[in-house]
């Protein structure tokens, strides 16, 4: 099974918005073929799988298959991988996690049983879930996994008072951030860093055949047309206002405004979400000032922060999160800290929402074998 | 040499002012003997060992001892090791670190050498000057080591605005804290924590044998005699004011006061180090507020940060080190990040000053041996 959350792994910037899956199909003990699911529209991890086999003149009757999320039982983009597995006979099909859409969740698996296969679900779902949260997220909850990314000294500060920010971190720790960049469906931004540093929020770092949207938040839609962000690719803007002349003249390059609803005077971050979950956004790698990501953990709205800390201590400048002042601790939300890493001379941390983690696993853990159950928590 | 290294570490909490020094005897490929420096007064690790070699019937003659430390040459608080070990005629001696002091650098193994002993030095300093940068920055530059503890949020906030700061880390992280205590010769504070929290100061959570001195800065020597530092064991206050009458009360109850410089309205603590230098301080444990923090910082008196982040965003609140603003990046003082840690539910981040770090690793890296030397950097 870890071969084929590898394989997954491998197509960690590949798959979106479709879940990246690997498997491994063994007979008498040796690998006998493997495949993990290719772009958009391409086959998925099982049948490339098959493939393979099929080409190396393997006869996969009697195997074990090894897959790192449920197989499809329905038509979707392609016919369902669940047919294509009965149809090759193995003996037994070892599942990493369940379908985390409620509605057909333990489809595929009563499918494998119903033909005679032996099926074990879940199995290391946790390692499988680090792959894949945000697709689950979309399936279980209709919103996207949202992290918020930020780089800052080691006393919290991401740029002096008077701006200057280039650079607190180096480049590695950069060019990590682009892998993360890379991995989500949407990186999205505020008005005021796009005003402020004009960035182009592209994967550069990393190599990648597919690059995410890009997206900026944008109330009162004030962006400037000359603004780098639309220098091609898919651009969205959230906005409350919509000028038509200029939506017009931006849709002409390539770039969707989306008129979403107000709160508190900016638009609606719940609706953000929502849009990008209906719109099949799995991951979303926010990328901003303190004010959009303040904004963003008082709606509640964050699932991960990743933190890259430089090695030194600047004093009064600009911090990583604008919030109101709090007066007691008890309302703090907590998050936990995933393995830290140096990176280059810099620091990598990832803290991640427990409890919604735990709600994810719970959702792809559901015990459809009768046995084999790895506990939610 | 690491069983030797590992030995010193068992006596961290230990043999201050004297270094951590573990030695281990081999001989015919087996471990015959060992030991590690007592409490101040008590054997040094290379009497220990050889002692139990003789307490179990050991020749040690022909062996190959390891030290972490050259051994000492000179008669101070007991007779020097060098004359013990020439007398237990090992066929060679191999050391961690040459001795700091440049005094008396190299008569140890040059002793040794003229009886005919081969010796390899400096073998593995690095990691044996983990266990000893106070000892070593007290003889080759006359100020202990100093680090800064702090705990705070993942945006660097120690406690709210309103002050509330209980408990943004947790328990296992107060316990690590502790450990750095019990290792430190010299817990420092400041007026203002005493004010605020009326800290004890004294090592609780970890076992200890020895109590660091505990120390605070107290420009106008305003600290209430009612303050629980003063429940016992040796206080050191550092003032540029002194009140006699005061000054008795709490000598005669084992305080020490100091008087020193001013400079920039305050204690000069470059003046605190070099007296605490003086007085056979090697690490110094500062656990203080954001002033005295920032003031240690902008005086360039901190070797090393230790910090501990609690996964939680508080927002405003109060800062880990006071500082004047910064305009330009470029003489931002950079720090090495050391192996990053999860304790508990928190992140333990260890930040060092690599220039500092690099410095004494040379005073301890004298190649004495013709051969074997460890680089410097």
């Amino acid at each position: 099974m870890r071969q084929a959350i590898a394989l997954s792994a491998g197509v960690l910037f590949l798959t979106n918005p479709n879940p990246r899956v690997g498997c491994v199909i063994v007979k008498d003990g040796q690998v006998v073929a493997s495949g993990a699911t290719q772009a958009v529209g391409g086959p998925h991890a099982e049948v490339m799988a098959l493939r393979q086999a099929q080409e190396r003149g393997v006869d996969v009757a009697g195997s074990t298959v090894y897959v790192t999320l449920e197989p499809c039982s329905h038509f979707g983009r392609t016919p369902p991988c669940v047919d294509a597995l009965v149809a090759a006979r193995p003996a037994r099909v070892v599942i990493a996690m369940s379908d985390p859409n409620p509605l057909v969740s333990g489809r595929g698996v009563a499918r494998l049983r119903a033909a005679g296969i032996d099926v074990s679900v879940p199995v290391c779902a946790d390692e499988a879930l680090e792959l894949n949260p945000g697709f689950v997220a979309r399936m279980t909850r209709k919103t996207p996994w949202v992290w918020v990314k930020s780089a800052a000294s080691l006393d919290g500060q991401t740029a002096l008072a008077n701006g200057v920010s280039q650079w607190i971190t180096g480049p590695q720790a950069r060019a990590d951030g682009h892998h993360w960049r890379a991995r989500s469906c949407v990186v999205l931004t505020g008005l005021g860093t796009v005003l402020a540093d004009d960035p182009q929020l592209t994967v550069r770092e990393v190599d990648t055949r597919r690059q995410p949207v890009r997206a900026v938040v944008d109330t009162h839609f004030q962006v400037p047309e000359t603004a780098r962000l639309f220098d091609g690719g898919r651009v969205l803007v959230f906005t409350c206002m919509v000028n038509h002349d200029k939506a017009q003249r931006l849709a002409d390059r390539g770039v969707q405004v989306v008129v979403l609803p107000e709160r508190d005077g900016h638009v609606d971050l719940m609706a953000v979400m929502q849009w990008l979950g209906a719109n099949e956004f799995n991951e979303v790698h926010v990328e901003a000032g303190a004010r959009l990501h303040g904004t963003l953990l008082q709606a509640d709205l964050v699932d991960e922060l990743l933190v890259y800390f430089a090695p030194m201590v600047l004093g009064p400048g600009q911090g990583m999160f604008a919030l109101p002042g709090l007066s007691v601790l008890g309302g703090v939300q907590r998050y936990d800290f995933l393995a830290p890493v140096t990176i280059g001379p810099d620091l990598r941390v990832r803290a991640r929402r427990a409890d919604r983690w735990a709600r994810l696993l719970a959702a792809v853990s559901t015990d459809l074998s009768g046995g084999h159950v790895v506990p939610a928590l």
